[in-house]
């Protein structure tokens, strides 16, 4: 295979002041064609670090894409570093000067000093007009190489590159993706599940990904092995699917809810919001969505129509879940209530530890609850499982999955 | 300067399906330490090339840090890499083993085959205990260099990375840090009050960063420039400022609310929950926070407390926040309210397009609302910036914040 070299440039890259998506954005619009991406790299904004780098992979690579640093300012370095790996100098171009100063010009300013490094090119480069900023980018094609250096923007490379790639003659290689998206399910139970289907290598390979919202089996590689595993492995994970490829939990719960004409009111309490923050994410959702209660306090969930004497009883308990959902479910007059109570930590309630949580669901056909010991490596991560675990119960009873095989862990 | 190599190791890492900011919050970690890092690299989970990776590094580098790959699926390659480059054989450690058997026995488990590689280990690591998950870390120390493999999920490897990093014996350099957390400026507003005081090069630097909870204006460096910039720029800010260093706004808000005694109730329609979500990320919010209503529907409205002719007026206006922040107000008997209503989008709403804000407050002195036309460039960017714009009316009241110079922008 190619070998492909995504570099993106900036020491704000390095210590996450920006969080650098490119190099992931660039990486996955090659995945169409045979090259291989076996690394990718943020370099720092230092001459000496980058070219000690372009170095390197002009020495192995079939394709090296950079971007960022090529702003006007002394820290943007990219321009100076090819050319010294590549052993070319720097001269500028009239033409490009001309149209930078033409762009100043046009908000009536005069163009900085500094951004005349903008229109430097080394011999062997062509230019990559960039018609949303002041830095065009580079092309170098040589000796079986193609380099591309692109700004930092997402919004300025994104064109550029959509129009360079295909011109780039890179031999494509058929590729298709297939994620089933389950709930209840560990990794390490997944991988027993599959067995020998947990392909790592080959026409096609199988990985899984633990989210808040479950672990995502994922294969991707030559579309006929794709679309073989995929026959095989969904089996597999039975009543663990809810959903495949782009869909997300609300979405699909959206949809189910709005196919049968049903509505839906939340109460939380460990929660805090986010299950209500997690359904209306989905545009649209005020078709299903009626509402609820963040009844954080014991007395707000008296406040908001749960009987005193069973929040009196303990608010971490199957009947105090019960009893929001049934709540917030006569209040708003919804099909469905759905409810969360728990302990998020770090400290115990009610002698309760951290990560004891229960989910309601009050619907036409009753009422139930379910209760779950999460790992609580944080507050966060219990909060946001719980308001997963939640949607996962409501997920039972509109898509007709079964109890998952066992029960949300690590 | 040592050199030191931070590796994220997974194919997710490369293709962005999971978002690697473990590389940069370690780069961050080493600031006070007279260390380099002069790149930072993802690698995929593939055993040839986490092993030629690992043999450069071991040639030069002081310091090397990976982080991920120790779980226990076949794609997890970390342990074999490590193992491969320093030529050692994988051995299995009884103890290790019992205390993962004994992890899956308190949830009623048998532990899965595919986990007993989590106890295997080079005779020259030692461990590195994992308090909050099945993977324990390794540090290997030889030949100058110290090379440590950590668990890919923060909450795992945070506590352990925090723990060994004093050990390694790093040499500390003098560095300091300070950060002023704004809200309601933009950041070429602040490149412009601050003038030449924004110095990027030097023994001090300025940077500025955009986020949901505002600008933060971060100066680092050599302390004493560091303390000279900050004490110069502070005024610049005026009464912008929120906080300082790691507060959160949340944080600083029931601070402030305790001292005085205070209690908070929350009623939220476009930000559906991310409001109390945000309240209650804080431990020990219910000291304060009563609770609330996710009031998305009309009906909703009306049956949490809002006056029905104020609803059938327009849900997206001032007296409606207004209204909505004294009803919670009144029904939990809190010190405070606090309303957001408004136009997530999509789709415009009551003819208003997204983006179109109302923040509402209720207290003691009597209540308010503010209105924000906030750019729309996606539904949860309008969503976040709402929920942080109601919690920044409640830190004008609490904080003795004046009026930010001018409204939320970009």
């Amino acid at each position: 295979m190619l070998l492909t070299e995504i570099i993106g440039v900036g020491s704000e890259l390095l210590y996450g002041e920006t969080v650098d998506t490119n190099t992931a954005e660039i990486a996955r619009s090659l995945q169409p064609y045979a090259v291989e991406v076996r690394r990718t790299l943020r370099v720092a904004d230092d001459l000496g670090a980058l070219t000690a780098e372009l170095r390197q992979a002009l020495g192995h690579a079939r394709l090296v894409v950079l971007s960022g640093g090529l702003g006007p300012t002394p820290d943007d370095v990219t321009r100076e570093a090819v050319a010294a790996a590549l052993g070319e100098g720097l001269e500028p171009d009239p033409e490009v000067l001309r149209w930078l100063e033409g762009l100043f010009a046009a908000r009536g300013w005069a163009m900085p000093e500094a951004n005349r490094k903008q229109a430097m090119k080394i011999p062997s480069a062509a230019w990559l007009p960039n018609p949303r900023g002041t830095a065009p980018g580079w092309w170098v094609r040589r000796d079986g190489l193609d380099l591309v250096a692109l700004p930092g923007p997402p919004a300025e490379w994104r064109p550029m590159w959509q129009q360079l790639l295909p011109q780039l003659g890179l031999p494509r290689r058929a590729y298709a993706q297939k994620a089933f998206k389950t709930f209840g399910l560990g990794e390490s139970k997944i991988t027993e599940e599959l067995g020998e289907l947990f392909v790592r290598q080959g026409p096609a390979e199988v990985g899984t990904y633990a989210k808040a919202h479950g672990v995502e089996v994922v294969i991707r590689g030559e579309p006929e092995e794709v679309e073989r595993l995929a026959r095989l492995i969904r089996p597999k994970l039975g009543p663990a699917v809810w959903g495949e490829d782009d869909a997300t939990l609300p979405q699909v719960l959206l949809h189910a809810l709005e196919a049968r004409g049903a509505t839906l009111a939340t109460i939380e309490s460990l929660t805090g919001g986010l299950l209500g923050a997690l359904v209306t994410e989905v545009p649209g959702a005020s078709r299903v969505y009626l509402g609820g209660v963040v009844s954080y306090s014991p007395e707000a969930k008296v406040r908001y129509g749960v009987p005193r004497q069973i929040v009196e009883q303990g608010t971490v308990s199957e009947s105090c879940a019960v009893a929001m959902a049934e709540a917030v479910r006569n209040t708003l007059g919804a099909t469905y209530g759905l409810s969360t109570t728990g302990v998020a930590g770090p400290d115990e309630l009610e002698g309760h530890p951290a990560g004891t949580v229960f989910v309601g669901l009050a619907g036409p056909q009753g009422s139930r609850a379910r209760r779950y010991r999460l790992p609580a490596p944080s507050r966060e991560a219990v909060r946001q499982r719980a308001a997963h675990a939640a949607l996962f119960l409501l997920a039972e009873e509109l898509l007709g999955l079964g109890r998952p095989l066992r029960e949300v862990k690590g």
